[in-house]
């Protein structure tokens, strides 16, 4: 196969930030091949309500007029079940759970559920979808870590979906072959979002690469042939969200880097890049285009005059992509693969 | 106890370096409560005979009058048995062995050690030890991963001693629980250097964090915790080797990173600091200045007016040390834990 049209695709999983850096990833989104975005609410201050949603939402618009966002609330104590319906009603889809300190902006995250249960009622009676950052904080001395915080996760996952049957919950951004089988072992109402950068690196390529650090970190090679192999199979509550996640350079590249893997400028291209290294390439439609719409229960007209070409032809990533930041400072902010090759590309 | 008074400790593993950055740090070592230092052989070229390692000792000697230098040999295909041979007689004490390319300055590193057997054999029947860095490349498509790295390697160890009862052997910088419990089932020639940085760090600590990132990485807790036991419970075949390598700033906060973690400055301290935070200061003597020398069968006099003595005392750990790089620039290498408070400090 050296070329290939497929529709738009759908990004279930995105930051798009604030400021001058929402000014320099939010147009990417198009020309990366992506139509729809599922967008995350970790701003500063967060999205916790509807009119926060609808306002963030009208920014991206202006910046992006092509791609059709769908916005998040982040799950807060002071989320109300009349909130909740306000946002139903408002086409906000989905309520993001991450737990306290785990990853960017996570400071008002949360550290049980069950507080959250009349929230999750109205949720399933509504149709909101549950979003979970899967990952319990670390705890060394209970053996915790980055490495086994998804699986040890996992439980939470199974009782929240024995407890809200008919509500949508999607494992964001796994990373382990636990949490593939135990989607895999749930019902049709829990999906699961994969990254495109965990479909290729493992624990090796973040030590000392901060570029590739991000939470979940990488696993082991077994992880992420779990990962394939379900892109592979195509099973159909598995679907694409990059949680493509810029930080300006000297955010990265310093002691403490921030997490985060920046694909947005590329999506399509190494979507088709990756898929095609594992001999996934014919599952691209599936993963990034259709499994997604039909697990959310999208019923969102497409525009078939926007399709996606790509051709199998090596182009360079770039090194950096400069801003000027709201500080008024010179910035820049580093792509995945920079300076690496794309086996496919977008073709005009 | 709110002080204590040992003899100088030995650092049975350190880097030192060239040039500029050799004028930095190696008079830190006898400033940072150590006299006697076994140097490691990977410069640029590598120290690969017998000359240069004598040449490199008198360049230590002069930047560090009261440490005692010990020398060691790079492993590589030209090493000769008579060259072994030489190393003995003009005080080498061993021979340190590289996988290639795992970590610095480690593209002369060995594949395999059949073809060493001849000078392993000369160095079992002179008395030079053999010093493993002990990891295998990783090797993704067979599960390897600088996680596993280590104890995929063991079973070289094993063989090693096998074939050559008599030769010294030092596993070095072990992280492992799997580490410890393999040299402990070994016999009395089989040593083990620890670092102090792998008493303190998990994985969780170089993730995004270039300044704990270094080969072998940090591992789990329960591995930590078996560094720790066998340091708490006295063995005789363990002892610290530090394995500070210094790397400048710039090569640190960067997308690659090298790996290495900067101890020399406060090597006693860092090590009081961190026996003292899970009840093992009163092993500080036996591991951080009898039991390598016992295990290296030195007999070497001790200075007996030199003695160390630290005090319960917090201090803030430098946040970089300056120094005029090779090239004319002035640069900087952040120490392990800057900006952190010590509990323990040497009085003067």
């Amino acid at each position: 196969m050296s070329s290939i049209t497929t529709p738009l695709l759908d990004d279930f999983h995105i930051h798009l930030r604030q400021g001058s850096l929402m000014g320099l990833v939010t147009p990417m989104v198009r020309s990366s091949g992506v139509g729809l975005a599922l967008v995350m609410p970790n701003l500063r201050p967060p999205i916790t309500t509807t009119a926060q949603a609808i306002s963030y939402k009208k920014d991206l618009e202006k910046l992006a007029p092509g791609v059709q966002f769908l916005m998040t609330l982040y799950l807060t104590p002071e989320l109300t079940v009349d909130e909740v319906k306000k946002a139903k009603e408002a086409g906000v889809v989905g309520v993001k759970s991450y737990p306290r300190g785990v990853t960017t902006n996570s400071d008002s995250g949360i550290e049980s559920y069950e507080t959250y249960y009349p929230v999750f009622k109205a949720m399933e009676e509504c149709g909101l979808a549950l979003n979970l950052h899967g990952e319990i904080p670390s705890d060394h001395a209970r053996g915790v870590t980055i490495l086994n915080a998804e699986e040890r996760f996992l439980h939470h996952l199974v009782k929240l979906h024995d407890d809200f049957p008919r509500l949508r919950i999607v494992l964001e951004h796994a990373t382990t072959e636990a949490a593939v089988e135990c989607v895999k072992s749930l019902g049709p109402t829990v999906g699961c979002s994969i990254t495109v950068h965990h479909l290729d690196l493992v624990v090796d390529d973040w030590a000392g690469q901060n570029h590739h650090f991000c939470k979940p970190v990488a696993k082991l090679p077994s992880d992420r042939d779990a990962l394939r192999q379900v892109v592979k199979e195509g099973h159909p509550r598995f679907f694409m969200g990059t949680d493509s996640a810029p930080h300006p350079r000297h955010t990265k590249e310093t002691a403490h880097a921030h997490a985060g893997v920046f694909v947005t400028p590329h999506t399509a291209e190494y979507l088709a890049s990756v898929l095609d290294s594992f001999g996934a390439l014919n599952q691209l439609s599936r993963f990034a285009c259709e499994n997604g719409r039909a697990f959310y229960g999208l019923t969102l007209e497409r525009d078939v005059s926007a399709t996606l070409t790509m051709k199998k032809h090596p182009r360079a990533v770039e090194e950096e992509f400069e801003f000027v930041d709201d500080d008024g400072v010179r910035r820049a902010v580093v792509p995945f693969w920079a300076g690496h090759t794309l086996a496919w590309q977008i073709s005009e």
